[in-house]
């Protein structure tokens, strides 16, 4: 397979535009088409079967746009259809729980951790039960924050209401003194300094964007199907409202988003 | 048609059930077709072809039950979607925001009447169109308040949180002068202690729920479609989570809900 063709991400929504940001730092030179499933997102509250169907969909959608890898850019669906998608699928399919996990594992000093994402992440156990295999000396703590998403949604990301919701949230996990917080959500680190505030300076906030991103240049590095030239303008693809998508994406990303497309995503 | 058949309500998820509460007290004989939309819940920030294409799914499910006449217990389809579905189908159908409208401008002495809802709710401005048109010396100041979903399904009826969000929301109205307010969206009768203690006891709160029960009745009746005799158990349908959706809907029903069915509408 040629390198000189796009990377394939997606998300329940906005979220997974953190993930294409740090994509498009580390790897400039490549083309994302990203999906968004804003017709039926949010995925945290589904269940593991509905997750797969829905992840299915996608990963078929995006193989008519000829993608060379995946990027599962949502924390649900990374917890809940990886393992499915992989197995059906010959191209590489990354995820952004196994690099949140390595890393936290590698900063933790006292080796407790914590993990916050949505009700699914947090009640699939993905983050725990990984992180029990890989490293079973390290203990982890884990928290679902639903109020979260629909608080950065509504802007309030240095408001005093997030700042008391935040409290709630984080303060039984500061009493299991973890020195170590996984921001197991794509929405989270547009938050993360209030997130930091809450649990002072002393907690390494570690955030799946980055750590995945740096997974992907690897990946793509070993098979060798990097880009060998500037590809052409990113492509972003939603399932419901494109203008709305348009001018969130443009706050975020450094890119010009000047074209997003609906389509229907039940036809894959 | 005999009036021996069930009667299909409808909502994007649990909300609804706040209106099929109001059915059940009203009309203890009727039997309810519940189908709630959990694969695809919210439909509060979601585009008017997207919510015409799912309530259409859903009535062709519910027809396949048999109903009499479908209730659309949602506050974003009745805006949206409503007048599409009536067209199509020949049985009476009766969505939330034409009772709730007609109640608030009976129920104003000043004439100026607020109105809160989601998102789509608000934007669709159908609240506002159709008090315009049927009562032209009513003033309407509608606002949308897209945290009181979340809040609501986090369990936050009474917290101090939600009051902090709901003077945000509400100060704006007050400033108004309004003198009715309608909960237009499903959810929000579950927080109108609440919201009546931000507003204060002179502002006459209009649910709804309440009222489209009393337009359902008197539309079976006008029809000759009640039943007459006591019917089966009603029955619960949800396109996710049917275990989640009944230990929900068994905490705000006061009968007894036993089996919750899950099942692809994507396929109607």
């Amino acid at each position: 397979m040629s390198g000189n063709t796009p990377i394939g991400v997606f998300d329940s929504g906005v979220g997974g535009l953190t993930v294409a940001r740090e994509i498009m730092r580390q790897m400039p030179k490549e083309q994302i088409i990203y999906f968004g499933d804003t017709a039926r997102v949010p995925y945290g509250s589904k269940s593991k079967e509905t997750i797969i169907t829905f992840s299915r969909q996608i990963a078929k959608f995006l193989l008519t746009r000829n993608v060379k890898a995946i990027v599962v850019a949502c924390n649900t669906a990374s917890a809940l259809a990886l393992e499915t998608i992989k197995e059906e699928l010959t191209i590489p399919v990354i995820g952004v729980v196994k690099p949140g996990a390595i890393t936290a594992a590698k900063a933790t000093k006292s080796g407790r951790i914590g993990i916050i994402g949505t009700e699914s992440t947090i009640n699939s156990g993905v983050y725990t039960q990984y992180l029990d295999k890989m490293c079973p000396h390290v203990q982890v703590f884990a928290k679902a924050c639903p109020l979260f998403v629909p608080l950065v949604e509504e802007g309030l990301l240095y408001d005093s209401v997030t700042v008391e919701i935040a409290e709630r949230y984080l303060n039984e996990l500061q009493g299991y003194d973890v020195d170590t917080l996984v921001l197991g959500c794509t929405h989270y680190p547009l938050i993360r300094h209030t997130i930091q505030k809450v649990v002072g300076p002393d907690v390494t906030l570690v955030n799946p964007a980055f750590e995945t991103a740096k997974t992907l240049k690897r990946v793509l590095r070993e098979k060798e199907i990097e880009c060998s030239e500037q590809m052409p303008n990113h492509k972003f693809f939603v399932s419901d409202g494109a203008e709305k998508f348009k001018s969130f994406a443009n706050t975020i990303l450094s890119c010009d988003v000047e074209e997003t497309k609906d389509i229907n995503i039940e036809q894959y």
